[in-house]
């Protein structure tokens, strides 16, 4: 018959095969990130390439395809990897789910580049055809954060995700700043978009700022050197205060360019850093739990098994034990049982207790960094709604709701919540 | 190489890998419903035992010690059936911590029994005994509606976790009313204490409402005849309502207890319909994603692999991509892929869209089914809080939160959230 310390062993097992997957699932993020910088530049250059009507940046766009095709490479390795057979990941439905979608789309990149080689789809068309793939593999980055249940960890691929959707809307406005300064002319929607861009990053780099430890966010103070922010905010400036239709300098389109591409590789060198960062902790958690069930296993063969049998009940005190969740955490007896040498005196219940309690706290922090994600989710559902419902584009929908939340003196999400408490009363009119 | 095919199989198989384990775990949880029952009954007898000095309810309680070690056996019997080894329970950790606590205390039992046969302990500290051991066999029910990642099943699982508590919470009230008649005389802390554990039962009950089948929650209804409910609403007002001090009828104390008994009784049999509806909804969902797997098996051996690639970026339009998660599960092309046969209409592309969307949703639900779980637990930590900072009671924490969202017009779960804000200000008096 199993015995109480039976199961503790099995509970320090799946906590360190849990940590074991999460530290694989970290090596594939990072090659999906190497695969998302690599496509943010090939975007970037295709977009140089269609924009001269394929007179210049051929060259370059071609050898950024050749780097893309081998991290691709690398991670189609990665993903095959990946134990698909014994359906053992905590997380896999969604995770495998996510990376279907990714490889559908990955067997759709050759005829992608075809139609941008051929200059038959304009730059705006190639540039949605990336997002929407970058889109897929970040929805890959997502799944891994949702699924950790150590808080820690989880913090960091929090912090992790909205750092790399930051940076991948920093792509997309440096995509359409390029564009508007190369058309010349000033254009109220594009304005509204950049700024809209603007923003979604802003956002994101303040979630990983919350996220990620004091050492993380130091670091990306370091990597946005004053003269290049201000240079940077000098040039949104220029795009987005520019009355609709007045002229812009065309020649400011590479320099645009240049200075967010700059601003891109850095935000690579955070975001390797934060991967580091991951596979650190991963590796010391992992450690530590081995030493625990170490530690677990020698006493398991010397224990008596019911040795202290009645200090289970020994702080059994009136209304202490009514609510199942909190009196299974709650002060209980930690007193060391007598009559045993001092090796046994960190007795079995001991380590029941003291294990509840950690899983209690681990559970209350993670619910914390859970609703941070939770968050995320119920702003882009909403926003989903209103754009299904009132034929809103994205930006507008963002637009609306903070528009409600700044009237109401409320925050985003309870606006959010408060659009998604009327989902049954509107119509959706795409059905 | 693996397919976006494969991994499409690999998703379906984790998925059904889940609802199989969610059914083994939910036939666990029948049989630590059946004990937390047997356990019930045998706190009930011992009160009585011990109210009596011994002079009666001697036999009843023997024989239903007998019920309960038959029963502890089975439970014993399926955690040993449990695959400790493989670590690949999703929510193993959590779930085998709260095993090893109940065997913990499941082998202490035998010596609380011993303390209750020879009368050392009072009446209210047995009752308090059996209270910690019944908690943690709740949080076993608890880590199982925790897990499941399928909305239907995670709501029937609140549901169940609910009305098992709010039968806990039933029971108490029993031991607490039984023990103030027997008292023959009112006591406000009793009947305070009484007060809260009708709030608390009510409360949960009102969850399981919320979350149950409409069919499940007119079969709760029709088991509370209203002739039985008046009864138990008189006694109750006949208990709570006398002035401090004042007498009270102690021949009532039996009648007070076969009144809740029969409620009890009527208790288990509901949880049992929701238990059965429980393995039904599984057996279903395990028989619909075996299709499902099926289906996609027969497709991998006919489709070419880059069959529809450009139709991937087929409705890729401005504004339509910039939300990774948004993005992945939005109105993506759903027209069939021309040039196939009938049997291929349905290809890959829209399996993998299909698949998104339904995670996707399923997500969303899961989302709100796990924010009412949530809520509970914020309303634990908030109530364990003020008991360590201010030393009260758990009556007098809760009492203190429900006053605070009445003057306050709020709603307990802002309350708790609230509280919890002020967590780091607040010195831990039990340090």
């Amino acid at each position: 018959m199993k015995s109480a310390l039976n199961f503790l062993v099995a509970a320090k097992r799946c906590e360190i095969a849990e940590l074991q997957a999460l530290a694989l699932t970290s090596a594939l993020v990072n090659v999906t990130g190497r695969l998302v910088h690599g496509l943010q530049r090939e975007r970037g250059l295709s977009n140089l390439y269609l924009g001269s009507n394929g007179a210049r940046f051929a060259p370059e766009r071609q050898a950024q395809i050749g780097e893309s095709q081998g991290i691709e490479g690398e991670l189609r390795a990665c993903f095959d990897s990946l134990d698909t057979d014994s359906a053992t990941v905590g997380n896999g439905a969604r995770l495998f789910s996510r990376i279907a979608y990714v490889l559908h789309g990955l067997d759709a990149l050759p005829g992608l580049r075809a139609q941008i080689e051929s200059q038959a789809w304009a730059a705006r068309k190639a540039t949605e055809a990336y997002v929407r793939l970058i889109a897929g593999l970040l929805a890959v980055v997502f799944e891994a954060a949702d699924s950790a249940s150590d808080p820690e960890i989880s913090r960091l691929l929090v912090a992790r995700f909205n750092f790399m959707q930051g940076k991948e809307f920093a792509g997309q406005e440096r995509a359409a700043g390029s564009a508007l300064f190369a058309s010349g002319r000033a254009d109220a929607t594009e304005q509204q978009r950049l700024l809209h861009l603007i923003d979604s990053q802003e956002r994101c780099l303040q979630v990983f700022a919350e996220f990620s430890s004091a050492a993380l966010s130091a670091l990306w103070s370091q990597n946005q050197p004053s003269a290049t922010l201000a240079e940077l905010e000098r040039m949104r400036r220029v795009l987005c205060t520019a009355t609709h239709g007045a002229a812009l300098d065309a020649n400011q389109s590479p320099v645009w360019f240049d200075c967010c591409s700059q601003r891109m590789d850095r935000m690579k060198v955070v975001e390797d850093q934060l991967a580091q960062e991951l596979l650190r902790v991963c590796e010391e958690k992992i450690a530590a739990a081995l030493r625990n069930l170490q530690s677990f296993t020698a006493l398991s063969a010397t224990a008596p098994r019911e040795s202290d049998a009645l200090s289970f009940f020994k702080d059994a005190q009136p209304g202490g034990g009514t609510m199942g969740l909190a009196s299974t955490s709650g002060a209980a007896g930690l007193t060391p049982p007598q009559g045993y040498g001092p090796h046994l005196e960190r007795s079995i219940l001991e380590l029941v207790q003291e294990q509840a309690r950690r899983l209690q706290s681990m559970g209350d922090e993670l619910d914390t960094v859970r609703a941070s994600l939770n968050e995320r989710k119920l702003v882009e559902r909403a926003k989903g709604l209103l754009m299904a419902h009132r034929q809103l584009s994205e930006e507008e929908a963002h637009k609306t709701m903070r528009q409600m939340a700044m009237n109401q003196n409320r925050r985003l999400i309870e606006v959010a919540e408060a659009v998604l408490a009327m989902a049954d009363v509107l119509p959706d009119r795409r059905r």
